[in-house]
């Protein structure tokens, strides 16, 4: 059975996520520009056009929900960006800078694991099986990243300084 | 060989999740007050009682380091909890409250995963043992209370309203 309840909850949650993920375009850019080494540079990278796939994916959500795409300013990734701006600032030339931009990256990872995580079980409740598809979609690839990021922390001797 | 140049990476994000658990404990108080369904309060009341624990891991973690346990304003959870705010004044009485809270709860969690992740890393590359083992058990934790709002969204019919 289709829930209604949770649609206020979906459309919101939706809206936050779209805000997140324009918000951190611009912060893939200051971490790819501060990493050293060349595979967390291209990490990050392929990072930044992944999330513009994201915007897009999301867009595509609310048009199959027949919902105009309307970002909200997300607080907790404005949250995230300040701290990261703080430990780029913090580490500045020092040899952990790597490993402090992927600690950075990690938590970033997580919020929106942890958001997608919550769409895709709301879309499954509501029975909205196009935009469960799109969000999955998503939920893989920020999975995959956070995986990437420990790989390289752990297999490049460098990162890790 | 332990790596020094993490060290002083490692010991700011101790101080900022020490800071991050401390702000936290007044939210997952709040968090428990807005829940309506039983199984959820206690989970709450639970993670309420497990932060403290954590504190004090925290507190023995930097004792092992022979450095003071000082926390950091952690800006990224400061953001988590203001979005936490804004939601539990959106949802006031509505149906999806309980959704809403665990939504909220859950992206703080994964927050905490990818900070104990990260620590129990530099730990271990730095041959911090006792500190490693302190951190490895609060990461176990975060992450059972991560699964079990998974279980309780789930599983209560009337969470998910």
């Amino acid at each position: 059975m289709p829930n209604h309840h949770l649609h206020e909850l979906f459309v919101d949650e939706l809206r936050d996520i779209l805000g997140a993920e324009k918000q951190l375009l611009k912060g893939l850019k200051k971490m790819e520009d501060k990493a050293e080494n060349a595979n967390l540079k291209d990490a990050f990278k392929q990072h930044h056009d992944e999330t513009q796939e994201q915007i897009e994916r999301l867009k595509q959500a609310f048009d199959s929900l027949g919902i105009r795409a309307r970002a909200k300013k997300c607080k907790a990734m404005e949250g995230l960006l300040n701290e990261a701006d703080e430990i780029m600032d913090e580490f500045e030339g020092d040899p952990a800078m790597d490993a402090a931009l992927i600690a950075a990256a990690q938590k970033v990872e997580h919020y929106e694991i942890a958001s997608y995580g919550c769409l895709v079980t709301y879309a499954t409740l509501m029975a909205h099986d196009e935009a469960k598809e799109l969000l999955e979609t998503t939920l893989k690839q920020e999975k995959a990243t956070d995986s990437k990021l420990t790989e390289i922390a752990m297999s490049e001797a460098n990162v890790m300084a």
